[in-house]
């Protein structure tokens, strides 16, 4: 086991089991995926630019090493929720209309809606299959039901929190407490099932599982927090592609704060900028200004701060060896400074 | 083990399968899904229309019935094929723009296209967590992982076949060969899936398994053919809906069929109409006329009567009793002549 788990050198590991998955699967429709996942550019040529880190897959193996198990068992179930993200994003590009995903056109950009969200059902039902293959590796039937489920579960609170996402779009009204349970279950189910899946492969206690599946899921939350942050204030966040979460009226915790803590002129003037039917730069500039004054950054930062110490904790509640808690919470921290 | 099975009776029983699978289940996201399964109309009201077939769920029946099993055991199953083919269905309306299924609003007609993609993700999880249920009937471990294999292969081969029929829709050099593989993945794969579930729950041996699952792929495949037949020929096919699929472009087998027959002058004919941007009422009527004047409509029949046959000489094979091989031949028969 090592001592710190480089996200790059566990990216490497899911990877070689992703391809693996994929190795018999010739079909075009496979190639929507092989280009989603970064391998294949859009012509099925190899895709040059740098691999793309698997947090999903990576998170799952950590948590493995970390509750003292063997990476090698665990490799089918980061396949898994690292497909299950896979497939997320391939439909949340259609849904939200965003063209692209990490610098690249996205599926949907490329071969059409119809083609994207087809290729998202394969890339979903794959990962379900990718998964049974923990019995491969010696999984007991048991664990990989239990696994399955869990799986199961976790891309179901991603529905839930995507109705409840795409839902508040069309109002103003939403608090930070529903926020937090919408964003919970959007972007921290993944993560806390990929780290209860690596800790379930490992070993047979529950309480551990559930403290990893904790810490993965306030992991999760927190990023997608920053995440909200960054669309605003980071100056890698100001792209194209952070910024079309607010022109595509998504309600970003900086705003959601905003709203909840303004006075009534300022609530009039957020809702007047969030009922024009199309957002403009500048609308984004005015939403900034506002939620600045506000105060709405400190309060992301703080939430930020406090998910991470939560996370840290649940690390601290699992059980684990001394050395292996040190490196499960360098690989969170990891998550939130880059490689 | 009744003596003939009617869908109408199996169609109830999957109902309250279903019914119980949602029963804690009351987040809007449900509603939804509830809107699509035809228990609600859109304001969320009790739907006083009349009750839908379970086609999919009554074929897992009536084979695990046909095959000796017991009904109640399979009933996670039936509910759970039938959800495959509910979220099927409702990413299918978004991908072909149908604005109509089964004479009410697509749900995407009705919430919009990303909620209803985001729906049909939910029930293709709420899907799987229905099969895992298998083990509370009983079902051993062992089975309910084949099961679930079974389940997420037959969902990739519908992703197959609709990434072709998507394809198809853009060219216009389709084989029937080829229409034919499309076709049997498309709308083939689940159907056998759904039999070959229910035999699987009510005995071990692999090979009734498989003759059912051939069954129910024939049937599903001969069922697709009729339909597209009826697009263009029956009364009831000369709807809004049944056209919808020719200006679409679908690649109906008439029409494939009518290409690789034509000579070179109605070969153009054929091209110039579907190399319109836009198909209209008169391009139907044009491709109807064509189409039946070089035997398509007697080809299809042929090959509806062919498949059907060879459905049937599946169940022979299966190694049933004697009343169950023709109770399970007079269940596939519903599925051509209504109940």
């Amino acid at each position: 086991m090592p001592v710190t788990f480089s996200i790059a050198d566990l990216s490497h590991r899911v990877d070689a089991e992703l391809r693996d998955v994929f190795q018999s699967r010739d079909m075009p429709l496979y190639r929507m995926l092989s280009y989603h996942l970064a391998w294949e550019d859009r012509n099925g040529e190899p895709e040059l630019r740098a691999g793309r880190d698997r947090v999903y897959g990576s998170a799952c193996l950590a948590a493995c090493a970390a509750a003292g198990g063997d990476i090698e068992s665990a490799l089918p179930a980061a396949a898994a929720v690292e497909m299950v993200n896979a497939f997320a994003q391939i439909h949340d590009d259609v849904e939200g209309g965003n063209q692209h995903r990490a610098n690249r056109d996205a599926v949907w950009a490329v071969w059409g809606p119809a083609q994207a969200i087809n290729a998202g059902d394969g890339m979903h039902a794959l990962a379900r299959l990718a998964l049974l293959r923990l019995m491969k590796r010696g999984v007991s039937p048991e664990k990989t039901f239990r696994a399955t489920q869990l799986m199961d579960r976790a891309s179901l609170a991603l529905c839930e929190g995507r109705y409840d996402d795409l839902e508040a779009q069309e109002r103003i009204n939403l608090s930070v407490k529903a926020y937090l349970k919408m964003a919970e279950a959007k972007s921290g189910a993944l993560l806390g099932c990929a780290m209860r899946l690596g800790a379930l492969v490992a070993q047979d206690d529950e309480q551990a599982g559930k403290a990893m599946g904790e810490c993965g899921t306030k992991a999760g939350l927190a990023l997608q927090v920053q995440a909200d942050a960054d669309a605003l204030w980071s100056p890698g966040g100001n792209t194209v592609e952070a910024a079309i979460e607010v022109l595509n009226k998504k309600k970003l915790l900086p705003v959601v704060y905003a709203i909840e803590k303004a006075d009534v002129r300022d609530k009039r003037r957020l809702g007047d900028i969030y009922f024009k039917r199309v957002l403009g730069r500048e609308d984004i500039d005015a939403i900034r200004t506002l939620a600045e004054g506000l105060g709405a950054r400190e309060f992301c930062n703080e939430t930020v701060s406090r998910l991470r110490g939560e996370a840290a904790a649940a690390v601290d509640g699992a059980g684990l060896k001394a050395d292996a808690t040190r490196s499960m919470k360098k690989f969170v921290d990891f998550l939130f400074e880059g490689r």
